[in-house]
């Protein structure tokens, strides 16, 4: 079987791309190593870039996210206890976020793929990619026992860090970047009411803290926690008692304590992968580059590799045009270093790294300090927040 | 003899605080261990904020540099070769900085102070500091192998990192902070019309370099050289050589070269000791904080230490007032943290660490990339440069 394109990975960024070729005609399968069940059960991010909830809106899959997401017009900042106000909204000229959780845009984003008669193959097992340097690329996979393969015209690696896609790049051709951040955020999913109106990012002598949220009755929480940190260490009591502490004084009581029902620790990690193509091989998303996630750029950077490579694609496809694919990874990877230095600026600003009595301590709070004060300050944070232009 | 203020150095920040006391009628000594001459010879920086050329016309002595000081509205950029402009005056809504070499200025201050009968004792050797937690604080200095004793109510020490001021303050109350970059800059001044009507940062491949001037006829010109580096390993012809690379074709050619009458390597350094005070002794300046050059902030920060203990002693001399002492380091250390933080983050931005594929330096990049793409990121740069309010 040949299909024109052959996307790994059923995230968002699998299934945004399939959408966007969809919709100019373009066919693809989507092979998902998980299962449905799964995937839509991952508990992921929930800040959207007004990019993102367009890219939903060009295919349609908006009519859910347009009625339960919560369009935020600013962010909180509290530092100390005390509360500053970013409103992005002022200082962008009218640009906003949309809270949505990325697990209910990626249900969203399946159901009308399947609807539409999209092609996802879940659980497909030991997936390779064949011939990448090559005009005739294909991908083997197992699916039921059975082994399957496509030959294609390209292949996009839309499957996550740990996928096959950047693995099967030649090692002499990639270069990778880390930073390993001393921390991890302890996240709690909770019924309860929002503590504020917009989310409050905390920067306080006990660490960072931040009070996100999912829908008016359902709280996404975090709280930085040592890397070592077991969540056996995290009694409910310990966690909303640290996060009241964290926020100081004032909002302590308007923490709303509710039933938690998820919780878990995750680590902190800043990794791009250059380039994000080789041959019929194109990397998106996660497969490319991990953020911390401060800035909630993760989802909304899968978003806008997944805006350049179907422009690129539907160029080639549509007008015989392959300069779009020949620079698609110089065109992503600006905007993706970007991104990386905007959440590796808002992490260094807000966490505690234990050095706070060192010169780069005090030249972090220094930092805090001066962008709470300066217009321009704040104005560099809330583009980069509502997410710098595609 | 006791005198109400004694000022350990006749830098900018001595002259300027004696002259500042002098206008509302309290009386003070100089003790300066260099010859005059020494001191008025000594190259140093050439970049006045606004509020340092205010308080020069506080003090009336802005005649020369009101005539041959250059105002300027913005600074250049180059990346590589590329220049990008920096509208100074229309991102802050009108404010410029002065060209007028600190060497000039330091002239004007000593003659002036001279002028008015102010007492400023050159080749003050063995200076000592006793008392200063007592309120009865003295000074001991010998002059032409004479002892002499100085009571007095308050002492400013505006000597400089290597001074005695600081060394007096009990180490159990000192804390300091510091960086140290794996670079210098190589300094040249020669009789050479400058390259352009404004100074050119530049960042390149092989390194910082930057244009600056001191008058329509001397340029100041610095490139980014190993710590290990000697002035005899360069030679006037490599020096020009090197600045002409590091500019790019296009500026290349705009250089004009001319007799190098000044040439020296000066190492890059942040460090800041806190607190600004001890019982009756009060620093100000290089005395307590060391920035790299990169900002032009060292000149601009010891006079704006000057502006806030003048006013301090001026409340307590004139209303009895302690309260502005009493704050003065806190006051005043705030104002340079930001100011180390801006010059910290020039320096990174445009100097070459080696590291340049390394995640922190794919980050460095991607901030000068962010900041010249954006306007408030352009801002947050002229805000900066022109100096935060004082």
């Amino acid at each position: 079987m040949h299909v024109p394109v052959v996307i790994i990975g059923s995230g968002p960024s699998g299934l945004l791309l399939s959408h966007l070729l969809h919709i100019r005609g373009i066919a693809s399968v989507i092979l998902e190593r998980k299962s449905r069940q799964h995937v839509e059960g991952r508990i992921r991010a929930g800040v959207l870039e007004m990019g993102t909830v367009g890219l939903m809106r060009k295919i349609g899959v908006d009519q859910r996210m347009n009625a339960e997401g919560i369009l935020h017009d600013g962010i909180y900042i509290s530092v100390d206890g005390k509360r500053h106000h970013i409103n992005m909204k002022a200082l962008t000229g009218g640009q906003t976020v949309m809270i949505y959780g990325q697990t209910e845009l990626t249900k969203d984003l399946i159901a009308a793929r399947l609807a539409h008669g999209g092609d996802i193959v879940f659980e497909a097992e030991d997936v390779s990619l064949q011939g990448i340097e090559s005009d005739k690329p294909s991908v083997r996979y197992v699916k039921d026992g059975a082994e399957h393969q496509l030959s294609c015209d390209y292949i996009a690696a839309c499957d996550g860090y740990h996928g096959v896609g950047r693995r099967t790049m030649p090692e002499n051709r990639l270069k990778t970047f880390e930073r390993v951040y001393p921390f991890g955020w302890l996240g709690v999913l909770a019924k309860a009411k929002p503590v504020a109106d917009e989310l409050i990012y905390a920067s306080h002598a006990r660490g960072f803290a931040l009070c996100s949220m999912r829908s008016e009755t359902v709280v996404r929480h975090y709280v930085q926690v040592p890397s070592e940190d077991k969540i056996e260490d995290w009694s409910d009591d310990r966690f909303w008692n640290e996060l009241r502490t964290r926020l100081g004084p004032d909002d302590a009581s308007l923490v709303n304590e509710g039933e938690v029902f998820e919780k878990s620790i995750a680590p902190l990690r800043s990794f791009v992968a250059e380039p994000m193509s080789h041959g019929r091989l194109f990397l998106a998303g996660d497969a490319a580059h991990i953020v911390p996630p401060t800035g909630a750029k993760g989802l909304n950077l899968a978003a806008s590799d997944v805006h350049y490579l179907s422009e690129a694609l539907i160029a080639k496809f549509c007008e015989n045009d392959e300069q779009g694919l020949a620079q698609y990874s110089q065109k992503a990877i600006a905007r993706v270093w970007k991104a990386e230095r905007f959440s590796w600026w808002m992490t260094s600003m807000l966490h505690r790294f234990g050095d706070e009595d060192s010169f780069d301590g005090r030249v972090r709070r220094a930092e805090l300090d001066y962008v709470l004060s300066s217009d321009a300050g704040k104005t560099t944070l809330a583009e980069n927040y509502v997410g710098l232009p595609f």
